[in-house]
């Protein structure tokens, strides 16, 4: 039987699938998601509980919840559907000005197209590309963004690159050749709307080239660029002196596994998978004290600086547009993940309505992560250190050109920690030959990577020690200069409660820090509540000024900390629909607009932060991985250091061995 | 022959002693440093390049710098040897106010005249401590910090513990039995000054205990505290379920040593140790290009936030106080590392001039990291990725209580990161039983850990393709809405060059950050000087506000990036004398003082950071790592990816295992 946090099986699946299609009989559909209703935190949270205890009841209704197009009717619906009763109970179409996630598999049809429109060969034509020269010509669908305010037909945009004119070998690195032009399609017409073309002047003529077709004139654009390939088939030669590193767990790994439930050193925690959100983390207790209800990274938005249109469109929500699940990699062993490895898999469905299903979306295996704590007694020179080993659960996705590597770090110390990689290739768009430009960088000739921001959004539904929680606000004063104080140096941490939905900004010059706390519950050492620390990533902001569009629709971005209390089912930064939103809808802002009061209430924790990349030339044709890392750590949760009892680091254990015999240098 | 950044041999060291020995034949003498004076950059960079170009010429002139007491006269002196000619080349006599650095042996010396005081036995009777139950007392010697300006003699302080009364274990954590009174002596009239009384009062009556021996009468003050231990076998029981994690090179290590030279990865460079410092990297090339000549830690300031005396005097510079290579830890195979490991040995003296040989002082191995770049095609769905090796070079300190672990991340995308790690033991205080203070935290009965801030600094000393380089400060700014910006989502960064030596802080708002660059060199894709970006950690400065001898003795831990103009042997931010000190002396205000062009000059960049701790219960009885990390990447220094040739992740090289089986887990 299923266990109410696991993702549909195939055959609920098809199950959910069969009802859809026989309530639209002889009509075409495109599926987007069919996927586990999560049940209500009222009827969850009983059955967890009872689950621990070892007096299970009986689950929640177990429902799916669908997103599909009825392709006939140009209507895009949602259905409830109980698979206990195989009953649709509820279905809401998704009125206007909403617009369902789009798809690799839509664009790819629709690309189709492209190559049918006269007008898009023509515009190839203006470019120098014809007859056998479209051959090399690859694209990558785009959401359309979003200009203003107000309903418009459902669209994607097309950034046209090839592959090496040259070769036109099928792993060359398209984004090293783009071609200046943007088709955009209405999806559900399947036609051209039509074709903006894109400024290619540099820093002293920006807007140059927006007629580019007027100016080459049978010349092929492509010709000015140069292949710049990451393919290890595509590069000269490798290093040769990069030695074999294994890692061996003779004994196997430290965890086990029973379904989706995880166990490993006093952690306790179900791995979930959605079309949406890719990994989630589900009831996470340590040593049996609950922690934390569930954690996923909740939306992204990738605005990009270059101001001219139609590229200033260029905004995606990779989570909310696409679905971070739905690109999730199929990871393979040895390549990903480095030791024992378990995968998970994952289920998702095709357009058509096929269970898609997913070899091993995310991995998970055990890590030495150096030392996790050492103290050397100066007086004995007697040191105890202990190695902090680091259970990661990670996935990576694709989304077109970029990917991000999420995983979440469980330590021995009851820390949670989430590192974000980014790597893959930036986005790029023509420049003339030559040129500069200060919306970007040039790393390949005639190739502009455009500035850009990833502003992610990390949701933190917080169980400390039960559901009730509060959010405490830490500051280090400084304190007035008295007879307490006669130096003048002292400091305290001033704390304050939020006592209602709303935002905080991260503040570095007083050190400002959230702790969720469970005020209930009182620490026997120090008398603080107990709770877990925020060691948030205080980064810039979203860009994009007030009265944008862009800033109305990813309004999640503007704030480091957004503080809201629990409610089901809402999930999303930046909105239920972000495709083409032109405002969040149903997102964080409209969650603390609500103004009901958080403190010692079921309050959720959502903290935004991000990269803000003017991209190196070091970063094509591939991106060495940018990092960042969120922590969250007990605080006056326990009585002492919880790693106590972490066996200490010895060479018996460990069996490292030294370089006892330097070798000879190569003559530099 | 040693290389000119060796450090001094055995035989060096003794000469260098007997020299000054000889020059105060009679006298008793307490040696606290003596080390290799690194060449003037003018003497040491021609050698360097000759040496790289395999046209080696004569090493600049090898010379001992040394520190030391004549304990007779009551004076400390430099002296610097000519070791060619066996000759003191120069002595100064180091003048008021200013005082050498600390050492463990002479605190340890100290405490022994500790318990000859009648003063201090009649203190200790008065916390209920006499005849045998003094056995169980240990201290810590601490530098006397400063409390107004002026000279004062050369004093240190004791903070007083005990071991466990109970066992009086020699591993017993001392820091779970603190006795409210602080002895203070001289060191070189080696007698008590007098004794303060430390009040231990909570928030309604801070300054209570103040006079704590009227109050206590009798009454053992260790009898509120319990044991709280660390030391494994103090810990009632271990973990059982840690399975075993070994890292195998059967190839043994990628990198080859010679001397203190090691290449690895197309890196080149040199690994040194100094007294001061500890570990060092110098000369440090990637595929045969300058990027850095010199990095390290330059100094960290250690201000407690409890205001009240005389603890408030708590104010560690631990590198300038005591010495990050003589606080070095002597690291265990197995222990402090994994994998196949290279130890760096160092050569101290100790205070009777003696060397003090220390084995594996730092240790170097190479570290899987995860992905260091992925795509995937999703055309294809053919993934590229490549895993990110590491080479880290660590060293880990104890100071007294504190432990700090220092490693270089070197990887082979060319990116140099400095990984700190915070562990050890809180310094803690007496508080009365069931009493809280706004000042800590309290994390054992009867104990108060306090407040505090680790401000680092790291001396950023570039070479970036020449000596000549210059700082780029970049900002990420929105631009009008206007025409160009029709949409008003237009960002872009802004660039600007420091011309004169001077500070600048962060500012997460507007993403700024610094570049190191070379203008006299243009990346042939960008258009871009080349250079590297410096990833830094925006944290909260030292709270002591202006007008406090705690800030200006610590005037680098006030911004967070300072530029100056290089000058040889300036190489410490809290300035050469830290010790009792209440001004920075030749430090890094001083060097921006001298308001030097520093625009395409020989610069060096000095990035202040740290941590702001208040403790939590879980950072006792001893610390789980907190960590900070600091990173160096090029920016447009290469015309791609350097880490292309880098061969793709492969199971056939990394042998990874699948758990196939879930094995059931055990009941909740």
């Amino acid at each position: 039987m299923s266990h109410p946090l696991d993702q549909l099986t195939a055959d609920e699946i098809n199950r959910a699938v069969k009802l859809i299609k026989s309530r639209y009989s002889g009509k075409l559909l495109h599926f987007k998601n069919v996927e586990t209703e999560e049940p209500p935190k009222a009827l969850l949270v009983p059955y967890l509980e009872a689950e621990k205890a070892g007096r299970p009841i009986a689950p929640p209704p177990r429902i799916a919840y669908n997103i599909y197009y009825v392709l006939d009717d140009k209507k895009a619906e949602e259905a409830w559907i109980d698979l206990g009763t195989n009953t649709i109970i509820k279905t809401a179409v998704i009125p206007k000005p909403h617009h369902p996630p789009m798809d690799m598999i839509e664009c790819m049809e629709m690309e189709k197209e492209l190559f049918k429109s006269a007008e898009v060969l023509e515009a190839f034509k203006a470019c120098g590309i014809e007859g056998d020269a479209l051959n090399t010509i690859s694209t990558d669908g785009w959401m359309y963004g979003a200009d203003e305010e107000g309903a418009v037909a459902r669209q994607m945009m097309f950034l046209i690159y090839s592959r090496n004119p040259k070769t036109n070998h099928v792993e060359s690195n398209i984004y090293a050749f783009p071609i200046p032009f943007v088709p955009i399609f209405d999806l559900l017409e399947k036609k051209l709307i039509r074709i903006d073309w894109v400024a290619t002047g540099g820093d002293n003529d920006d807007l140059d080239g927006f007629n580019y077709n007027t100016r080459t004139a049978g010349r092929n654009v492509l010709d000015q660029c140069a292949a710049h390939d990451y393919h290890p088939d595509l590069v000269p030669s490798l290093r040769t002196d990069l030695k074999a590193y294994n890692v061996i767990q003779p004994d196997g790994p430290s965890f086990t596994v029973e379904g989706n439930l995880v166990k490993w050193q006093k952690w306790r925690f179900r791995v979930g998978f959605t079309p949406r959100e890719g990994m989630v983390l589900h009831d996470i207790d340590y040593d049996g004290r609950h922690t934390f209800y569930r954690l996923a990274m909740s939306e992204m938005a990738v605005p990009y600086g270059d101001p001219r249109p139609p590229l200033h469109r260029k905004m995606a929500f990779d989570f909310g547009d696409v679905g971070g699940g739905k690109c999730a990699n199929q990871l393979n062993l040895g390549c990903d993940c480095l030791g024992v490895i378990k995968y998970f898999d994952g289920n998702l469905v095709t357009p058509s309505g096929d269970v898609d299903a997913r070899k091993s979306v995310i991995c998970m295996h055990e890590q030495d992560d150096g030392i996790l704590w050492k103290h050397t007694n100066y007086r004995t020179e007697e040191p105890a250190v202990v190695r902090r080993r680091i259970l990661v659960i990670q996935t990576i996705l694709t989304v077109a050109n970029y990917e991000y590597i999420f995983a979440w770090h469980l330590d021995q110390a009851a820390n949670i920690q989430l590192e974000i990689r980014a790597t893959g290739i930036v986005s790029t768009q023509a420049i003339d030959f030559g040129k500069r430009s200060k919306f970007g960088t040039v790393v390949s000739p005639g190739v502009l990577a455009t500035s850009h921001q990833h502003i992610f959004n990390l949701r933190i539904d917080p169980a400390i020690d039960g559901y009730k929680n509060s959010i405490s606000v830490q500051e280090t004063e400084i304190i007035p200069w008295n007879h307490l104080n006669p130096r003048g140096t002292g400091f305290v941490n001033n704390k304050y409660y939020l006592e209602q939905a709303g935002y905080l900004d991260a503040k570095i010059e007083n050190n400002r820090y959230l702790k969720i706390v469970n005020e209930n519950k009182i620490n026997p050492i120090s008398g603080n509540p107990v709770g877990y620390k925020l060691s948030a990533a205080a980064t810039a902001l979203l860009m994009a000024p007030p009265g944008t569009v862009a800033r109305s629709r990813a309004a999640f971005a503007t704030h480091h900390f957004w503080v809201s209390k629990y409610k089901d089912s809402e999930l999303y930064a930046g909105g239920i629909w972000t495709n083409q939103s032109f405002k969040e809808f149903c997102g964080v802002q409209n969650a603390v607009d609500r103004k009901e009061p958080v403190r010692n209430e079921d309050v959720v924790l959502w903290h935004s932060f991000g990269l803000t990349h003017h991209p190196r030339v070091e970063d094509f044709p591939v991106m060495p991985a940018e990092m960042l890392k969120i922590s969250l750590h007990p605080n006056d949760f326990f009585v002492g250091n919880p790693a106590l009892d972490v066996p200490p680091s010895t060479q018996q254990f460990n069996r490292s061995v030294e370089v006892m015999q330097t070798r000879s240098c190569h003559r530099m």
